[in-house]
């Protein structure tokens, strides 16, 4: 439909079947817990099964889990606990794994109920009376080429050599796990946000001021967190009610991932003080302010790793794994200039939460964590235990770009991630036209029930990373308008990233000609005033308004009432004891027409188009347009 | 180990990650019910809970399940069965998939009980209130490269494009699923029965007349039902209590798997009068017989193949599935010559039934089923309800070359499966030195596990369809023996084939230089008298003998003692009331000692190789030996 616009790739490391297969076989070949907790997310008060499997390899007549209550790292060996309480798990079952072509054995037992507030951490082992040697619980944090790693079960050597290819690896994690049992739920507030997400350098450089002209999208812009105070009024305007901060800590880049210091404010874009009052000004008008926060590496330029590198037994060299010190250490998709951190490192765990927790002190509602499957299960469980207690209603958000079975596992864990499988079906449907409105239909009613658990999905039609929705479909904003509407009518709170709503496009494809990737391209300076779509804006001014209206759209009983393989059409109803509103979407070339099936009148609540007519009875709807009707309920 | 000897290639169609992918994809895309049964081998009075999958592409908003109880088809559609009745299924679950990318819905609903005698036949169908077509459940059979089959699933077209190669595509079952409610379980006599696999071409040609001197393997030597006759002596000392013999009806090949006619046995073996006075004389000497019967395919020179082909209305062209008529037709691996009947035809089945009464009725005790994953479970079901009624204590016995997970969908409707998986395992430990002893030791606890239902597993060393295992071992008998040995102490009935027992092997290996496959270098003639290896077949003997007197070798409960991961040292137990057996292999070139842990003395019960040394306390094994010692419980 569009010429010369890449294809999404948003699941990178799940890309390809020779991935795909790589990683199932990682997590199912060794001693896989894959944190199987039943319940997911446990209660004071509720005992815990927990679940392991042996890959064909492993052989073990014992599986022990040694666990503490007192927050201490559990340990003991061969069936007896050294440190806290051991408990033995029993044999469960045998499956047949025709990717492994070989049996897996399923163990499991059951963790004695806690009370309030008790971190629960656990090790197993999985262990044989004729064996000295015992294999440890642990998971694959993904796949990598390159040289092999250091530390490789014996079982993955022969799995990851795909035919033809240079061998894939495994990165597995420790295995050093936690529970946390509280009452914690996602707060209420998050449930009915419209969250606003800023790319600080891109924004608005504050004081009138207008932006600097880099020579190339990666350059310095001159956002600033006045320019975001200063645009508070518009970011009410626009319905919003929580503000997603992108990285504001010092930092060599435009992007701050790649923060050099936890504790102060880059001064390209602020101070402490400006963000303070950023976050009161929010605050006054009912806008919560989320920060950009990266657990799972720094810079290299951070004194941590200056530190690490320059002196082997310095306390910092614990915060990283050096697989030959002081050059070669893991880091974030094998860049250098990123030292990954051992999340499950004490020093560098206390660094990260003690940090998050300073900036709850001053005002901050919670986090956007980047890459939050790098870090351990177990870090987020004390992670989020411990910003909650310094901030009750505070939150937290992953980036988890990985299945739908992992992101699960971070229910308990985190409030939410940031939902790509959903961005994909969307951008799908919507934008590349590449699956039917029943196919999208199919996806999301499973997507949803999957996922309907005490967590959150926010949505998102673009983000920083990916060419822009509008760019994708040449700059039609009938097509956005439509993927909109559909994208705030869903359970999950939307994010809008910051000039979506005002017709922001891009000049250039995020994938160049030679291949490289230049996501730069999807953060150029936001249009102010003329420059902005005014009728596009106005339009995303009245959804956030229609959503916030009309709970029965977020939190109703939805019901697909037409999802045409052929027509594009698609449409749903959501009701609640109040209100029954329909969404009629006309994801289609030829218009379309449709009656709500009621026994009472309904009105036109929002129209994508204005050539929408609905004369009380049936909805004509043309091409790649979309309109809610509402009724009150008697 | 030895030279110019091809590796064992067992699982032809899921040998490589494209085919497994393309299997796995295939079988989980679709409305796959994958004869998920609670129980699995329903008996009277259960009520029987069946599960189905949607795939990512299968929208529906009901589905149901059509039966009957009276043998008749069912028949029905959107939710109302117009033959028999109709329950709907609920909701169950949802489930993520990585390698479709996409989740699975998962329901279920619950089939009333039934009383002894009982065929239930079912259908499942997936339907949308908004959509006027239905999807129903269906199997698949394998996947087969060549011209886009007809009749394609929607989704299947995205499936089984593999890159760069050639596209897969899946054979679907029509989905007309059926059960047998009855108490039958597996025949006692099989659980300790010792089956002899005789090749009738290859075995004797009776009257002490010599073999042929064809040619090729692949022509005729001559092996006579006269010949097996006249050698029952042999097969009572060796111990066999079966003689499972190769297909004997008309055909023009050597080995019989195309058959011409079922009601009679082919002339250059001998006559129906002739398989009378063999099966008489097995029965005077309580030696069972078991034919080989194939109900997938026919010979393209069968008389109903011809009808079909010449009249497109005959009767009997519905016996199979013509593409195109008369010229396309579904057929064994895409063999012309080869027509697959389609089983769940009635003319078929009536014939394949009926022939298969007709043979129980001359006194055969059961049969060993040709690719017996061809034919439909339904069909089976119905196969042996007819043939146990035909006689009872008659056997099935499938050649199913495919998962575990698949094969144990045929209890119930199989009394067994040929074990090959075991046969893979027991060659790479014993023959191929590819596994170790504790990866032996662990795949086959598991698999016993994984197998503990009333199925009967059938173990094997070699067979007419691969290299002989002495070949493999580059005439080694050490190995051949150990192996056996092994293979005589495990709880299913072990079957040995022609030959092996007295030393015979090949002149070349069964795939050639340029690549090309030659079973019949498997299949050389029965050496007799002088020409046998009298210690080889003395051993045999023995193992037969120590089988059948301590029945704690295949009902006891096994205990493993050792397996080592670099000595090869593989030690069980065997116990039950009376005896305690241990078995110990040394299955590696260096000597080895194991004391068998008892307070009472043990007796050395059968040794492999002369140099073994039992002291009373220890035994000393040679390279590539073992022994058993046995103590009777006081």
């Amino acid at each position: 439909m569009t010429n010369n616009v890449s294809q999404d790739f948003v699941f990178g490391t799940l890309a390809t079947d020779a991935l795909r297969l790589a990683q199932i076989r990682a997590a199912r070949s060794g001693v896989a817990h894959a944190y199987r907790l039943e319940p997911a997310d446990p209660r004071p008060g509720q005992p815990v099964t927990i679940e392991i499997s042996l890959g064909p390899q492993v052989a073990a007549d014992h599986v022990t889990c040694y666990y503490t209550t007192d927050g201490s790292e559990p340990r003991g060996a061969r069936g007896v606990a050294t440190e806290g309480y051991a408990i033995q798990l029993s044999r469960n079952g045998t499956v047949w794994d025709t990717l492994l072509w070989g049996y897996l054995e399923i163990w499991s037992g059951v963790l004695p109920a806690q009370p309030e507030g008790t971190l629960v951490r656990y090790r197993i082992e999985a262990w044989a009376v004729q064996q000295a040697e015992s294999r440890w619980a642990n998971e694959i944090v993904g796949v990598m080429g390159g040289a092999r790693p250091a530390n490789l079960e014996p079982y993955d050597e022969q799995l990851f050599a795909v035919p033809g290819q240079a061998p894939l690896w495994p990165i597995r994690r420790t295995g050093s796990y936690a529970y946390h049992v509280d009452e914690e739920r996602v707060p209420d507030w998050l449930r009915d946000a419209v969250i606003y997400h800023v790319f600080i350098d891109r924004f608005d450089p504050g004081g009138g001021k207008p932006f600097a002209t880099p020579p190339t999208p990666g350059g310095f812009y001159g956002g600033t967190l006045r320019g975001v105070t200063e645009r508070l009024d518009y970011i009410e305007a626009l319905g919003a009610t929580c503000v997603w901060l992108s990285p504001l800590f010092p930092s060599p880049s435009h992007h701050g991932y790649d923060a050099t210091d936890y504790s102060s404010v880059e001064p390209r874009v602020g101070s402490t003080e400006q963000l303070g009052a950023l976050i009161a000004a929010a605050h006054a008008r009912g806008i919560r302010v989320l920060l950009d926060y990266v657990v799972n590496h720094i810079s290299s330029e951070h004194p941590a790793f200056q530190r690490a590198q320059a002196n082997q037994h310095a306390a910092e060299a614990a915060w990283f794994t050096f697989t030959q010190w002081p050059g070669q250490y893991l880091s974030f998709f094998g860049v250098p200039e990123l030292p990954q951190i051992d999340s499950d490192s004490p020093p560098a765990r206390d660094y990260m939460i003690e940090h998050a927790r300073y900036w709850l002190a001053q005002g901050v509602d919670g986090f956007r964590l980047d890459y939050a499957n790098g870090p351990s299960h177990a870090f987020w469980s004390m992670f989020r235990a411990a910003t909650r207690a310094a901030r009750p209603g505070s939150v937290t958000l992953g980036e988890v770009v990985e299945t739908a079975a992992l992101q699960r596992t971070y229910q308990g864990r985190l409030d939410g991630c940031l939902d790509f499988l959903l961005l994909q079906a969307l951008r799908q449907f919507f934008a590349f036209g590449a699956i039917t409105a029943r196919q999208f239909d199919t996806f999301l009613r499973r997507h949803l029930a999957f996922f309907a658990g005490d967590f959150v999905l926010p949505s998102f039609l673009d983000n920083h990373d990916m060419n822009r929705f509008l760019w994708v479909v040449g700059g039609d904003t009938r097509r956005l308008k439509l993927a909109a509407l559909c994208q705030f009518t869903l359970p999950h709170p939307p994010i809008v990233y910051y000039g979506t709503e005002a017709g922001l496009s891009q000049v250039r494809d995020v994938r160049y000609a030679d291949g490289s990737g230049h996501p730069e391209e999807s953060r150029l300076p936001m249009p102010w005033g003329d420059a902005q779509n005014q009728e596009l804006l106005d339009f995303y001014r009245r959804l956030a308004r229609m959503r916030r209206a009309a709970a029965a759209l977020w939190r109703g009983t939805r019901r697909t009432l037409v999802a045409g393989d052929i027509s594009g059409l698609y449409v749903y109803s959501c009701a609640d004891g109040t209100r029954q509103v329909v969404i009629a979407l006309n994801n289609g070339s030829h218009p379309q027409h449709f009656a709500p099936p009621a026994d009472q009148p309904y009105q036109l609540a929002l129209a994508s188009d204005a050539a929408i007519v609905f004369d009380g009875r049936s909805l004509t709807l043309p091409p790649f347009s979309g309109a809610a009707v509402i009724r009150v309920k008697g």
